[in-house]
C-alpha cells in the first residue's frame, strides 16, 4: 500500500512548527541537559543508544506494538540473550543491560535473575554457597528468580504460608506449598526461564517456625528445562503491561532440596537441627538496601515521565485546532497549536515542572544518601530512620506522578494518545507496576506519616530527636511539638513577594506539612484511630514530599556554577520552574492553607495565586519545546509517531498504520481474504442467498 | 498442567467470606436491583444473556483475554455475524445487539454500520435516497461506516479539507483528499470492513466552499471486497484498547460518485448546479440528537463503572492482609479483609455511592428528556438549551467517574488488578475513548459554562432568562445576578444537622455551584480572557453537574413507592448513599465553600464534614457486597475471576492461568521447547561450550 501521490503539504507543516519552536529558546538545550540529567545515566544512555542502533535488525522497536504476546515473549527472549552476549563481550556492562531495558521499554525473562536472584546470594549466602549457586549464575549456568509473593499473601510477609521444612532424617529440607493461597504467584522470569527459585518460605526446625527465610529450589532441569518432580510451574498469563516478562506461579508438593541450600549468611541450621543466628542484620543492609532501590525508583521516574512529557508537548506545539480561540494572534485562517490553550497548558505545564523536579530531586536525594552512608560508617545513625521515612515518601510522589502525568500526556493527546503509535500506552501498562511494587503506595504513605507523628510526639514530650532534614523543619515550626500562636514571616507575607522568594517557599511549604503534622497528632491523641487516620497520613505524606522535592530541587540549582557562561540563562529557567511548582502546589491545595489555624490565608490570597500560577504557565509554555528537548529522550525511546524530533508526524503515523499485519501485502491479503470468505460475504450476500432460496 | 491433589483449604474460604457479607444484608437486593436499575436495560441484560449463554462456543469471553490482535479482531467477526442471523432470525432486536456488544465488552466491526451509517442515511436522505442506500443497509448487503475526522482535524469540524466538489460536465461530484491532514482517520468500521463511507466533506459548488455535508462513497466491492480505484484505505493499527474495531484511514484520490449521492434532505445540488437549502434543521434534531447520545452515554457509564465496582468491592471483602490491624476484631490469627482497611474504603465506597447516583440519574435525566421532548412538540423550547448544556455536563461527569474509577478500582485490587484475569484492563482500555468521544471531556465543559456564564449575565442585565431547572437555582441564589448579602440557610446551618436534610444538601450545592459561576462572571468582567477562564470552567461545570446529579438522585429516590413492601429498607440505605456523595462533594473541595464570601465555613466545619463522612462510608461498607450485588451484573459481564458471584477466586484464577498459551499442553510445550533451543539453551551452555573449545 502506498501514500498516493500529489497530496498537498501543510503550511506551517509540523516539522517547521516544531523548529520555530525550538528557535525561540532563550537558553543552551545543551548546557540544560548537562545539568539536569545525572551524569552517569546520561553517559550510559548515549552508549546504549549507539550499541542498540548498532544492531537494528536485534533491537528493533518498531514493531513491538503490532505482536501478541507470545511474539512479543520471543522478541524479548532473543533481546535478551543478545544483551548477556554483548555482556559476555565487554561491549555493555551488567547494569547498563536495565538502561537498555529502559530506552527499549523492554523488561524480559532475564531480568529477574539480575535484579534479584543474584544480589539475594550476594547478601545473603555464605562463601561455600555462593561457590555453589552465585558464580554458576553469575555466568548464566543456572537461571534464577525471586518466589516471595504468594497468591493470598502480598504485603504482609510474615503471613507466607510455603514451609521449609528440616528432615533431620536425611539432612535436606522439605519446601511445600500446602494451600492454593500458598501459591507463588507474579514472580518475575518464572513463568518459563527459571531453572532455580530463591523461595521466600517459613522456616520449621523441630516443630518451630522460625519465620521467612530464602532457600535455593532447582525447579527446572538445566539440561532440557522440564519442571522436576513435585514442581508446578508455569506464567500467570497477559497482563495490564509487562507482557515481555514471563510472571509466574509455582507450587512445591514435598520438594526436597540439600541443607545448605537455605541461605545461611543470616540463620544457620546444623546437622543436628540446631539453629544459630551468626550475624545480626546490619541496620544499613535493612534500610540502606530498601533506600538504595528507592532512589533507583526515583531515578527512573524522572525517565519514564519525560518519555510522556516530551511526546505531548511536542505534539501539542505541532497540532493544531480552531483558528482564533487562543489569546494569541495567529495569520488569518491558520489553526491556534494546541499548546496555546489554557486547558492544555494548565494538564501539560506543572507536569513539566514536575518532571525537572524529579530530576533535580533524583541527584540530590542520591547525593544526600551518599553523605548518609558516609555517616553510618562513622557510627552516625542519626539520619537513617529519616532517610527511609522521605525514601517512602519520595517514591510514592515520584512514581504517582509520572505513573498518572502518562496518563495525562496521552489524553492530552486528544485521540490519537490512544493510538499504539503516540507511544504512551503499551509504556502505560509497563510502568504501572511502579506505584504497586516496592510498597504499595497506599501503604508506604504510613511509613512517612508513622516517622513524623512519631517525631511530633517526641517533641511534645520534651524528648530529643536526631538531627535531619525532617525534624530540622519541625522543631522550627512547631516549638515544642504545637503550631505556634504567631504565624511564621513566610505565611505572612503577600503571595507575590512569595512569589520572588524562594527561601519563604520553601518555608512555606515546610510550615504546611508540619501543621498537618501537628493537626494529624492533636486529632489521634483526642481519639482518631489508626485505621481512621489514613486518609489524612497519605495527604500528610504528600505535603511532606512537597517539602522535600522542592527542598531538593533547590539544592540541586545551587549546585549550577554561576559564573560558567550560560548559567544565567538556566537559572532563570529553573527558578520559574520552581515557583511555578510552589504556586501549583498551594492552588491544588487552598483549603490546607485555609484552614492553618494562623489564619493569614483567605479567599484572595487564593485567587492571587491562581493567577500567578496562569501567568507562569504561559510562561514557561513559551519555552515548553526546549525544555523538553533538553530531558535527552531519543527518538528510539519516544518510539512515537507523535513526537519524533524532526517534527514529521502525520507522515510517520500513516506510514506505520500501513505496517500493520492487516494492511500489509504478505499478510494482510490472506488476512482480509479469509474473512472476507467467513464473515463479510455470507452477511452481504444472505439477502440474494435467501432470494434465491426462494425461488 | 492440573493443581496438586492435598492442598488445605482456605479457613474461611473466599466463598464463605462473600456469603458471610451477603448475610448482614438489610434490604432486599432484589428490589433494589429493580429499583436503580432502569426496567428496559435490565430486561435485556436478561434476555440477552440468555441468547448469549445458550451458544457457549460462538460467545465464549474466556479466551480474549489470550487472544493478538488479529484473533480479537477474527473472534469479534464471528460474533458479529451470529448477532446479525440472531437478529434476522428475530432472536434478539437491532438495538440489543449494542447490548450484547456491553455484556461481552466487545466493540465489533459491524458496529458503526448500526450507530452511525444507518441513522445518518435515516435523518439526511430523501426517500429515494432511502430506497437506494438506507434499504440495502438495513439488509446488510452494504457495510456502511461514517468517516468525518481527519488526521489533522478533530474537533474543529469546520476545518475538515476534504473536499466534494461538483462536476457539472459529468453530473457527478467529485471526492478528494488534498493533503495528509485531511485522511480520514479513526473511521470505526472502516480499516477492514466497509464498503461504503459516508464522508463528511467541504462541498464546493461552481467554486464556493458551502461547508461540511455527507455524501456516500463507494469504498470497497461488494462482490471481493477490493478497494476501488482512488481508494486508499486500511485499518489504523494497534490502541490502548478497542482492538475488536477495525478503525480505519481513508485517502481518495479524486474519486467521482453520482450527484444522488450528496445526501439532499438539508441541502440540494440540482442537475445546473443550483444550490437549495429545503428545509431548516430543526433544533429538536440538533439538539435532540446530541442530547439523546449522552443520555446513552450517561447510562452506559452507570453499567460501565458496576462492573469495576462489583469487581473490587467483592474481591476486597475477601482478600485478607494482615491480622488485627483494622479496627475491627478478627478471630485470632485470621487476617482482616481489606475492605476493612480506612483507605479501601476511602477509594471504593464514594465510588460505589457515584455509581447509585449514575444509575438514578439516567433514569431521572431520561425522564427529563422525555419531558422537554413533549414540551417541544408543543412549541416550548425553554428547556431545549439548559437540557443540553446539562447533558455536556453529565457525559463529562459520568465518563470522567466512570473511566477513572475502573483504574481506582483495578488499583484497589493490589497487584492482581493488574492481571487481564481481573477484568478490569482490557476493559479500561475499551472504555477509555468515552472520555474523548461524542465531545471531549475538556471541551464539553465549555458548553455548560458558557450557558451558565449568559444566563447570569442575562440576569444581572434584568434580562428575562426561560424557566428552567438552572435557571431556577441562579435566580434564587443570585438575586440580580449577584451573590447575596446574607447566606442562604443551608449554608448557616451545622454540618450535623446538614447531614440530615436532603434538601438543605441540595441547596447548598446550588448554592456552591451559583457562587462559583458568579465569581467567574466577576472575573471575566474584570478582564480575564477567555483562554484564562478555561481552568475555571471545568470546575464549574463539574460543580454544576455535582448538583444536577444530586438533584437527580434525589428526584429519582422520590419514586419509590413509599408504600411497597421492603420500601424502607432501601429508602434507608439510598439515603445514606446520597448524603454520602454530597459530603465527598464537599470533602474533596473544601475551599469552594471556605471561599465563599458569606464566610459562614471555617476549619471546624470542614474537619467536623471529614469524620462525618468517615463514619457513613464504615456505615455504608457494612452493606457494600450486597450494594454491588444489586447492580445486577453477571458473571459473563465480570468476566473476571477475582469477582465471580460465587467467590471462587484463588481456585478459577489459577485455573485460568493454567488455559493461557505458554503453559497449555498442546500449544505451550511446543513454544517452550522452540525457546529452549534457540535462547536458553545457548545461554545456559554457553560456559561449557567456550571451555571445551578452549580444550
Amino acid at each position: 500500500m502506498q501514500i498516493p501521490k500529489g497530496l498537498v503539504p501543510m503550511t506551517p507543516s509540523t516539522a517547521e512548527a516544531l523548529q520555530a519552536e525550538r528557535s525561540k529558546a532563550q537558553f543552551s538545550v545543551a548546557k540544560m541537559n548537562e545539568f539536569i540529567v545525572d551524569e552517569e545515566m546520561r553517559k550510559q544512555l548515549i552508549k546504549v543508544e549507539k550499541v542498540l542502533a548498532s544492531e537494528p535488525s536485534t533491537f528493533d522497536v518498531r514493531q513491538v506494538y503490532f505482536m501478541s504476546r507470545t511474539e512479543k515473549m520471543d522478541h524479548a527472549l532473543k533481546i535478551g540473550k543478545r544483551l548477556i552476549e554483548l555482556m559476555k563481550a565487554g561491549r555493555i556492562s551488567a547494569d547498563e543491560i536495565s538502561v537498555a531495558d529502559m530506552i527499549l521499554d523492554i523488561n524480559g525473562p532475564f531480568g529477574l535473575h539480575r535484579a534479584m536472584f543474584i544480589p539475594t546470594l550476594q547478601n545473603q549466602a555464605t562463601l561455600e554457597q555462593q561457590k555453589l549457586f552465585l558464580e554458576p549464575a553469575l555466568n548464566y549456568e543456572i537461571l534464577g528468580c525471586y518466589a516471595q509473593t504468594e497468591i493470598g499473601h502480598g504485603s504482609n510477609v510474615q503471613g507466607l504460608e510455603t514451609t521449609c521444612t528440616y528432615i533431620p532424617e536425611t539432612d535436606e529440607f522439605e519446601v511445600h506449598s500446602p494451600s492454593i493461597s500458598a501459591c507463588k504467584w507474579w514472580i518475575g522470569s518464572l513463568g518459563v526461564t527459571a531453572t532455580h527459585a530463591m523461595v521466600m518460605a517459613q522456616l520449621v526446625v523441630g516443630g518451630k517456625r522460625l519465620g521467612p527465610n530464602p532457600v535455593v529450589v532447582p525447579i527446572r532441569s538445566t539440561e532440557d528445562h522440564r519442571p522436576l518432580p513435585g514442581v508446578t510451574v508455569g506464567d500467570l498469563g497477559p497482563k495490564f503491561g509487562f507482557n515481555t516478562m514471563d510472571n509466574g506461579f509455582l507450587l512445591l508438593d514435598h520438594v526436597r532440596v540439600p541443607r545448605i541450600n537455605l541461605l545461611q549468611r543470616y540463620i544457620t541450621v546444623t546437622r543436628e537441627g540446631k539453629v544459630s543466628r551468626p550475624a545480626n542484620v546490619d541496620p544499613k543492609v535493612a534500610y540502606g538496601t530498601m533506600v538504595f532501590v528507592r532512589t533507583q525508583i526515583v531515578r527512573n521516574m524522572s525517565q519514564v515521565l519525560a518519555k510522556a512529557t516530551t511526546t505531548a508537548i511536542r505534539y501539542a506545539a505541532m497540532r493544531r485546532q480552531f483558528a482564533g480561540k487562543a489569546d494569541k494572534p495567529q495569520e488569518a485562517g491558520v489553526e491556534s497549536p494546541v499548546l496555546d490553550y489554557g486547558m492544555v497548558q494548565y494538564r501539560l505545564i506543572p507536569l513539566l515542572a514536575q518532571n525537572y523536579a524529579m530530576f533535580a530531586t533524583s541527584q540530590a536525594f542520591a547525593a544526600h544518601y551518599a553523605e548518609c552512608m558516609a555517616a553510618l560508617d562513622q557510627g552516625d545513625f542519626g539520619p537513617l530512620k529519616e532517610l527511609h521515612a522521605t525514601a517512602c515518601g519520595l517514591k510514592r510522589w515520584t512514581s504517582d506522578r509520572a505513573i498518572h502525568g502518562i496518563d495525562t500526556c496521552r489524553h492530552a493527546c486528544g485521540g490519537h494518545g490512544f493510538s499504539q503509535f503516540s507511544g504512551l500506552n503499551e509504556f502505560f501498562g509497563n510502568q504501572y507496576p511502579n506505584i504497586i511494587w516496592e510498597g504499595d503506595n497506599y501503604v508506604l504513605s504510613q511509613q512517612t506519616a508513622r516517622f513524623l507523628l512519631t517525631q511530633v510526639r517526641m517533641l511534645r514530650q520534651g524528648k530529643r530527636v536526631a538531627d535531619n532534614q525532617t525534624t530540622r523543619y519541625l522543631r522550627r515550626h512547631l516549638p515544642g511539638g504545637r503550631l505556634p500562636e504567631q504565624p511564621p514571616a513566610c505565611a505572612r507575607m503577600p503571595v507575590d513577594q512569595l512569589a520572588q522568594d524562594p527561601d519563604a517557599q520553601l518555608d512555606l511549604l515546610a510550615f504546611r506539612a508540619a501543621a498537618m503534622c501537628a493537626q494529624l497528632a492533636d486529632r489521634m491523641q483526642g481519639g482518631q484511630t489508626w485505621n481512621r487516620s489514613l486518609v489524612d497520613m497519605q495527604r500528610l505524606c504528600d505535603a511532606h514530599s512537597d517539602y522535600i522535592v522542592a527542598a531538593y530541587f533547590r539544592r540541586h540549582i545551587r549546585t549550577l556554577p554561576a559564573s560558567q557562561e550560560g548559567s544565567q540563562a538556566l537559572l532563570e529557567q529553573l527558578d520559574r520552574l520552581s515557583t511555578l511548582l510552589f504556586l501549583y502546589v498551594l492552588e491544588q491545595h487552598p483549603a490546607d492553607l485555609l484552614c492553618l489555624p494562623v489564619g493569614q490565608f483567605d479567599s484572595a490570597k487564593v485567587a492571587r495565586i491562581g493567577q500567578l500560577l496562569a501567568q507562569l504557565i504561559e510562561d514557561v509554555r513559551e519555552q515548553a519545546v526546549p525544555l523538553v528537548d533538553a530531558l535527552g529522550v531519543s527518538d528510539m525511546r519516544l518510539n512515537s509517531a507523535l513526537a519524533r524530533s524532526d517534527g514529521k508526524v502525520y507522515e510517520s503515523y500513516l506510514e506505520w498504520a500501513m505496517e500493520d499485519p492487516l494492511n500489509r501485502e504478505d499478510t494482510g491479503d490472506q488476512i482480509r481474504r479469509e474473512w472476507f470468505n467467513k464473515y463479510y460475504k455470507p452477511v452481504l450476500h444472505a439477502a440474494s442467498n435467501k432470494t434465491q432460496a426462494r425461488l
